[in-house]
């Protein structure tokens, strides 16, 4: 297998984009991401969506968007896993560059929620769920977070008020960040007196859905250091319901892949320099430090303990909750954001020295986990 | 790029189960797949399925799958592309087997039309094509192959008996085949005297829209022969529009993906003894033979105006007409198909010394077209 690099990168800023349609988003950030790669057309494009086949009713998105693209003829298709597609797209790309079947793939991501009404939007965030044993009961996704919320906070003793400064911290990144949905602070005051969600969680603790694409153009690796690489991938799944798995405060997935991907990636924990996280509520977020073994089992939130964040940094640029949550865009939006902070591209955003960066996606309530490390070569 | 072989074919039969979940027919063809490789437990799933995040509303099907399979941990994701969603998954999954990443993967494909009213059938098979240009107009998927059909017959003079004697032939194929929907002949009579579909197709040309499920296990070659190695694939787009294709009686990504696939093979059209064919509609079915070369321009029904139809034997188990068309599911249902006939395990549709079979799937109406040719070794 070929070492391969993010060579190009693009996105749209994440918001509610209700002139445009889910094909110009898609081609905004892949052009940006072609143009940015040199220009070279891509041998194969994979797109990730969630929404598109419910919300606008649209399938085949692969061709649709390569006939946009003024590229009728390349292989394309859909990649679909949840808001861990994203990732889960990179990943199909990278393997068909690091195979030597293409030596050029644009990988994007598109969503655009705003074509529907907040109940179907509840609805679509539960469909990653069983339909027949968990959706159909009218559990919310933040429900189901809630549940998870409650049994962490009455076994671990920890307070809300530690884990909800998860929301702050990604407020006071994504502030002046050009393509954040919410580019501004918010205090644990506001976020801890915003309405239920879900009891316990407040809104202001709940990522923020929005629409946008997000694309990467995939390379072999020329060797010339200061390259984008893409040092490892893996994925994991687990039991789909909270009911069968023997502990609901822990997600098997994000242990299982994160450790698979430091192994392939020759690394450990200390290396990474930030990470970008699936914070879907701050529960998640904090659970999946805690998986992917930044902090013990229930310390996830000693790590926003003190004024800043301590290394790794993470959610630089605001992560779901502030940057916003295009779902199946939004493992690419990661992965973005890694490569301009590696590329020391990522503004007053950036974390001074990166050279090591970690995504993680999450599709379900962790029943599927995508991990995702780049490093500048 | 290592030789891969499918090892292990599995699928239920093509019908209306309305006792039975979206999971529960993948399952049962993954099971029977998984059992026929031998029983190692794949190391990653590759799932279609079209319509379950419109019809179930079922996203993160990968997991569920997995979970439902008893192996909750291995990576999975779905993908889409239309109809052509069941063959591109298997070349994801080819290439994730023949790069050397995995040594065991299963691909499946599953959809269940039955939990959607005529209404909705009707609604989803117009969702491959542009929602915001095409579909918006209230156009069927059937009514575009009606235009396409029309101008066919009036550009080269050939009779409609003549194209429907495609459904004659697939119902004779069908006949006594146990995973066929329709499995009876029908007169050329019979299906010109049904009802309009969209003038001028009769309901008895289109495809039967069904609930099925199909599986294949992927292995590297043994190199020991009599093997059913893929011995080719290939994917092709095109304008997704039919206004703004040049010629709407050819599919231009059906001859790319055809000629690629034969030239990556190594083998002429003469070599092929068996095509599936996606047979949507009789028009699509006869088109399609033209732009693979098995025809020339206009002269596709030629191959059906003998007694029997004559090499390559052509939808040898009823093809989308007779066998059925479980969208999602159409393309690993060919492929399980073509490597029945490779192994010789067709029974009454065997086609005799069967040694090289090729199966064709569209998404879309021509927009997508993924082509995966199989060999016995």
């Amino acid at each position: 297998m070929r070492r391969v690099s993010i060579t190009g990168v693009g996105l749209t800023q994440v918001s509610e984009h209700w002139e445009r349609s889910l094909t110009d988003l898609f081609v905004e950030a892949a052009a940006k991401a072609i143009d940015d790669a040199g220009g070279e057309d891509p041998e194969a494009i994979y797109v990730s969506s969630s929404g598109a086949p419910f919300i606008q009713r649209q399938l085949n998105l692969g061709a649709m968007v390569a006939d946009a693209l003024g590229m009728a003829g390349t292989p394309a298709l859909t990649v679909e896993a949840g808001a861990a597609g994203g990732a889960i797209a990179l990943q199909e790309g990278v393997r068909a560059v690091a195979s030597g079947l293409y030596d050029c793939v644009l990988v994007g991501g598109v969503e655009k929620a705003s074509d529907a009404s907040p109940e179907e939007i509840a609805g679509f965030l539960s469909m990653p769920e069983d339909q027949e044993y968990t959706a159909y009961t009218g559990i919310t996704n933040f429900g189901l977070n809630a549940l998870i919320y409650r049994q962490y906070l009455e076994r671990f003793g920890v307070r809300q008020e530690e884990i909800a400064m998860l929301a702050v911290r990604c407020h006071e990144h994504a502030e002046g960040c050009p393509h954040a949905m919410y580019p501004f602070k918010l205090s644990l005051e506001r976020i801890l007196s915003s309405p239920f969600e879900a009891d316990p969680i407040h809104v202001l603790e709940c990522s923020g859905i929005g629409d946008g694409a997000a694309a990467v153009v995939i390379q072999p690796s020329r060797g010339e250091g200061g390259e984008v690489e893409v040092a490892a991938y893996s994925t994991s799944t687990d039991r789909v319901h909270l009911t069968e798995r023997p502990d609901i405060t822990t997600f098997e997935a994000v242990k299982r892949a994160s450790d698979r991907a430091l192994r392939m990636a020759g690394i450990s924990r200390r290396d990474v320099d930030l990470v970008e996280l699936h914070d879907e509520t701050t529960i998640t977020g904090i659970i999946s430090l805690e998986d992917m073994g930044f902090a013990e089992r229930g310390k996830g939130t000693s790590l926003l303990a003190g004024e800043g964040i301590e290394a790794p940094q993470i959610n630089t640029f605001g992560g779901l909750k502030a940057r916003g949550n295009p779902v199946g865009a939004t493992g690419l939006y990661q992965v973005v954001e890694v490569t301009m902070q590696l590329r020391g591209e990522a503004g007053r955003c950036q974390v001074d020295g990166a050279e090591i960066g970690l995504a993680e996606s999450l599709g379900g309530l962790g029943s599927t986990c995508a991990i995702t490390i780049l490093r500048r070569s």
